[in-house]
């Protein structure tokens, strides 16, 4: 059965708790649920993390290679800032999923340009927490091929 | 049962018949298929275009209201270069899906900024064919919502 | 009796039925009669055309001399990316008013652009249907010239 | 009977004396004249005032609530780079019609910028002398609104 | 016979008749012309097309393969704004040559841009209608390696 | 007793009566007072004052050596524009507070950039009638050492 | 009794014993003890904390709504380079004060961008450790308010 | 007998006064001097002018076709910032040099776009007071022509 | 008999030598025996120089009036960064034809400013070899004009 | 004997282990042992460290002085986004060397930019493992002086 | 006797040969008598030299100082191009004037940048070849500081 | 034996008697030994060169294949500039190795960008002197392989 593993960065655990008119009113454990759900849709064994740190994100997508078969990866700020993380994105070889709950590009003109993106296959954004189902959708798909 | 508009934008006709090693091999009619495959999935009744003409494809949009309960569009090269095509899709009161082939921020820089992207309600790229099947996923959930 | 061609571009065939807030609840029909309604005061022969399609608009522009004395444009989204739509204003001989029903230069900053304006004798923007009857009055007094 | 204030910005005075290749040969006065006689068709009582200071400027807009329903201005060089008239102009409710003798964005690309179109409701340019009597009506329907 | 397809766009039928300054007094007949003759002289059999409609010219791109051997393209306005056009041409693989009849270099700085230059083999520009007869010559040369 | 001059620009006589929803219900005069009360606590001598002119608070600046021990200024819309203000604050060895109401990095992009803060010592905004308050207490400490 | 939390970034930890020049000779225990001092005048119970961890700095923001009424921050290096720390801030519902020793706007150019300005009420920079005092006493008025 | 209008911008009555390391110690009368004893070698009449006020230095400008043969002018400030200034020596039809004590190259970034070097004949900046006696050697020659 | 001289600028005289993939196989002397091939179908004189010094190719333009009938010039990395080349062949009134063997629209950014585009009157790129034999028609019909 | 502290950023434990193409086969092991060997000869105790953490890089800058006599750092991706490292790096007051393995001015654009630069006294790149062992050289020499 | 070098650039030995409507009709043999007979009323002895090489330029200037007590020059089109020259230029310890005959500042904006102008003690422009009798006469009062 | 050519560019020949706050007091001939003895070390056969002009470096660059296996190049103000120099690094198939003897990240923004880091393997930067050391070592290091 192939793994994947769902990575959520900073501020992300406090989804469903604040600023409800951007990020929506479900928490982040609610999204676990629905990508494990949506998982086993797709026989996938989903394991999900979240982080307010670089490092340990970066951390995780090191190891991920042996242990898992693609990443899904919501790098929320360090998106935008993060060359360290697209560095260990790039370096693995798996199938990388990005997403996002809302749509960067109609927010602010510094959270247009995404360091993830250059390193991940495709982009999902703006479906609020029915972009990480999607994701998990496109990543089994990715590992299929 | 809900109808979809699902509008393709120009060069799209010539899919699966040149530079695959960009676009892959499907054919724009296989994702037609596709497409309408995913839609009964989801209790929808979906519609495909596709025109190589702005106004054609302005002229959709305008239309959609009333007979179509949600737009996914690919406008191709239209997508980073028409004011007057996000105005339409602003105009009409419906969820818009935008979608993409190919993961258009690894690309050259001038594809980077996406008109639709400021109109529609979330984005998919990169995952090739399969970008449609999880756009016709996301507009779906939109249109329940 | 002098002649004047008024030019509508994409979407405003939507005037009055969408988004009011941003360019109020007067029909292009009732435009296009509040237009003939001034001209006749100046007596001038108002023509009032609507097209979605760059095309079609350069073509109207471009028959103009010989049949018209005068130009009044309200090119919507074509006005920030159409260099075509600018040497087809340039290459005719007559006088031009570039009307906008709202004020560009408060909007967005790809707005604030007017391939338009380089070829007009001179602007109108944000009166709303006003505005075009302030270039009917514009474009009479050019003619007279 | 509504009252509107139309302001002059710096060397305007010299109209029709200097330059007229640009600013053409109408004089301030002849200007003035013009423009009380298009408020008498619109039954506006129109107050002419002229200076080449800044300071002035922004205390002839400070004072203009309350003695008068609305502000025409044409504020020369200092709508390129006066902030500080901007602010006066945004905090004084009334009814603003920016105006321009010259097509200004046919000219140097820092006159493109305006600071009083941040304020302004619209704006006419490039008409000469007759930019003001359009500007006079204008505001005129501005103020029956 | 090799078989050329050389393709004018927006505002060209207009050559001769306005702006001679710019764009010489040669009407795009004559240059349809000199342009077959100079193909027979490479023992070319030359098509001209001419429109005002950016899809109408993608269409032609789209059709030359099987039918042309090579295009020359004057896409004028498109030039500077269409990226679905440069799309078509990259997406043809026939040898392509672009021509302009001003030095666009010294000309505004946005018609500096070139979107056909990113699909061309090569540029002949600034030599009024013998720009396309040197076009001619160099597309010859090119079918034949 | 140290005596500071405490200098406001323009429009911000209009402080309290337009605009509250940026600028607070405060007035000048209450501000005045309040800054009076808060100098007396620091054993200071304020004076206050306002002017819509430039040169009047350059004039200002320019006077204040040998009669004050340093200059809190909130420079309003000259904040952005006046090197000839930055040039007169960089000539008078005082120390020098800049202020603001509105934290002015939330605002518009042309209210980022400060040339009073090349001349000041420090910068305090955003605190509404506080700030001020806050920068005499602050001029206070300068003074002192 | 209302509760503060201030949060020092990274290499403040070195303050008063490297680069006197730019950061004065006082140390951070010191500016500790001076913080808790101020803080009592206005009967609130100061924590400090200093961290060179992005992602312990976010913990430290994110932990703060129920425990503190406020909290002041100077991010030091983070306050140019963090838009998770950003994300954090405007996530939690304090008023936050920014903070720094030095004026930023008369350093290099990449510190005058501020992520934290975006997400702080107010700004107090340039009067070195006299620039805590004041924020205590500015946090202090916003908490009343 | 030729006469000249030297006109001296804001913050140069303090010349020699104060920052003498970028202004040298010489005071703005010993230069009004300097430029009547060379204006003599000359056979000119010098007029010595300093204001700190934009709009009396555009007055000047204005007044002085007719009363003078020529303008030497250090705007000082206002040379960066002025198109009101600008436009004023534009619209007077006398020989200008530009002149100004330090060379404004060597300093920021700022200095270094000055709005009056469109209007004037040449430029002399970077002697000191000197760059004055040079100035009206200039223009003496520039009335000569 | 008219005569034309035909400049290469540095590294040209590596042509064939090295780099085959940019530049193609031909040498310099074949390209010049090509020329003088061309130019006597033209009735045209050619002399071909080449050099790697910027001063050198200066002197040749600046002697080529009264010795030669036009100029066909290669200035390769001159081309991008001598305004001194530039201001030479603006200075000298002959008919100039810039040419490249590479298309350096398809290269590197700071490839694509040429000065030399400034001074030419046309410009053929992107051939290899054959970019001269057109260049040497181009130019013999722009003597005989 | 003089002690030096060896500084590897994110990512770097990978070395050797993946994208080969971009950062050669040696492990980091095997530039530890480099470059304790190439230490030995010029009498250097070298201290080898890495961390994906930016918060223990400057802890490790923080606390050198005193312990060490030089750094070597090759802060990989921190390199272009940490204004945090480049203080910790100004604050020590020891000499730095940068190194990175590969030639960072060849790649993309963002890894033109390195904070650390603006820190380090002098910097070797491009040379795979080999810049290591030159890096220890120049340490040493600039122990020495 | 002091002794100056007045060094010329590439293409002014054309002067009054060509393009008088930009560079006069006078000729560098008569600006170099001009210069001789300005010198000898200042007591200094001048020498004169041009060359289109920027090597020899480069030349003159390293061996200027010893044998020469200032340097007036005027670049031409090196002047916005070479650093090199820039460095040769700092590294002389001679008062250096830089001059041009026309305002470089009114023609193409990449005329505005000069390297020369960070190396200059002084600049004058714009006065045709009165430009060199000023400059004379400001090296002679830089050398007899 | 391999051989190495060790190139200098413009007023490098200057080193050691100028401006020694920059470059240091060792003259180039001290260089030109150190280079030697380090050479013999590695068993190179090291050609020192150095000249001010870009053409004569240049034609080094390109008679360097054949007679040396690898070069060293301080390109001075040329490395900034010269496209043509670049040109002719890229097509001679040595090992490069740039060098220079300050931080030139720690200066002027225009030094920032070199041309000749396109070209070269690596670069060593900021060392003085020692910088030319480290260079031979690495270019030894580099034949080798």
């Amino acid at each position: 059965m192939a793994k994947i593993l769902i990575i959520n960065g900073p501020n992300l655990n406090l989804l469903g708790k604040r600023q409800p008119e951007i990020y929506g009113t479900t928490t982040l454990d609610q999204i676990n649920e629905l990508c494990i759900e949506e998982a086993k849709k797709h026989s996938l064994d989903a394991t999900f993390a979240q982080s307010n740190d670089e490092a340990e994100i970066i951390d995780l997508v090191q190891s991920a290679p042996g242990k898992y078969n693609g990443i899904v990866i919501n790098a929320a700020g360090y998106t935008h800032t993060s060359v360290a993380l697209m560095d260990a994105l790039l370096a693995c070889n798996l199938p990388i999923v990005e997403v996002h709950l809302s749509n960067i590009y109609k927010r602010e003109e510094f959270r247009h340009k995404s360091y993830v993106s250059r390193a991940a296959s495709g982009i999902i954004c703006g479906f609020g927490a029915e972009s990480y189902r999607l994701a998990v959708a496109a990543i089994s798909n990715l590992i299929k091929k």
